[in-house]
């Protein structure tokens, strides 16, 4: 068991079969020593992908990303999240539906920041039903760079996400993997 | 110099009087070593502040406060930004007019993270006119909890902002103040 599967153990609350309440440490409160151990688990888990780029999305991937950027010494960009956008000709963009929030994002990034050539890791807090992880994974496609992984600090099995991602071939590593929420209680996946 | 001062006349784009886009390392695409020495400046600027937790606002505050966290070792928790809030009773909550979007957000903090006692840094990454800055201040203040000292990574010194502040009694410590940005050129303040 790692830092990460231990600190949802005691400190994350299950609101229900489906929602893990997380915002003690990583996405309202966040530790940060906890950011910096999943960074470091990253940069092993896609040890040796020549990374170029970090992607993630506002705002709860950030500090696990950015913690990852540090360690692997590339940069880091944060897709921003907006209801519309009226202007986008110098964006890269894809709609994203919000299975919590019940509602579509457009998702955007500067055409400055992505571009052939780049290798690029994909850093999400939560894989559930996949949408935001296929919307930054679409968004460096259009840039023709490589998406050389995704990693997600913590996803749910039970959910289809996964299955999505590795039916388009994408390489997937998370770092806490929940098979169930049943009964008010975490249980992990085996490793 | 700093290095920030230098990444900003490097990097930094003038885009008319009132506006330095930093996109390129602070608020869209991120340096994370730059991240890291933002980190290592709040700190030695607030030694022995006896800091207990940093507050920031999310999204472009995350990364330059999660540093900071890191290496004082408390915990962040950044502030989320809603257009209209229904349900308040476990939040605190402030109004934040945003000068940039010209509009207005419900700011909130849940209650659970902040309480008396607390010694709180503020971070953000710019300050213009102050009134993230005054928003965040207003939650510590409603949580009873106390302001230890507002740091920011970039400061307009020609807005009105850091008169608002000091007024109040904060202290404020900005990592580059920006005299003027006339004739598309980066004007430092003195330090």
């Amino acid at each position: 068991m790692n830092k990460l599967e231990q600190k949802i153990l005691q400190d994350g609350i299950v609101l229900n079969e489906n929602v893990l309440k997380v915002d003690s440490f990583l996405n309202h409160q966040v530790d940060p020593q906890l950011m910096w151990e999943i960074g470091k688990l990253f940069v092993e888990r896609f040890e040796g992908s020549r990374i170029t780029k970090i992607l993630t999305l506002e705002s709860s991937g950030i500090a696990p990303a950015v913690m990852a950027a540090l360690q692997l010494d590339v940069p880091l960009i944060f897709a921003r999240k907006r209801k519309s956008l009226t202007l986008k000709d110098d964006l890269y963009t894809e709609s994203v539906y919000s299975f919590t929030k019940q509602e579509v994002s457009e998702v955007s990034v500067s055409r400055k920041f992505l571009s052939a050539g780049d290798r690029v890791l994909i850093i999400d807090d939560f894989l559930a039903n996949g949408d935001a992880a296929l919307g930054m994974a679409g968004i460096v496609k259009q840039a023709e760079a490589e998406v050389v992984g995704i990693g997600i600090v913590i996803e749910k099995t039970f959910q289809p996400g996964r299955g999505k991602l590795i039916d388009l071939g994408y390489k997937v590593e998370s770092l806490a993997r929940i098979k169930s929420l049943e009964g008010g209680q975490v249980a992990f996946a085996e490793h």
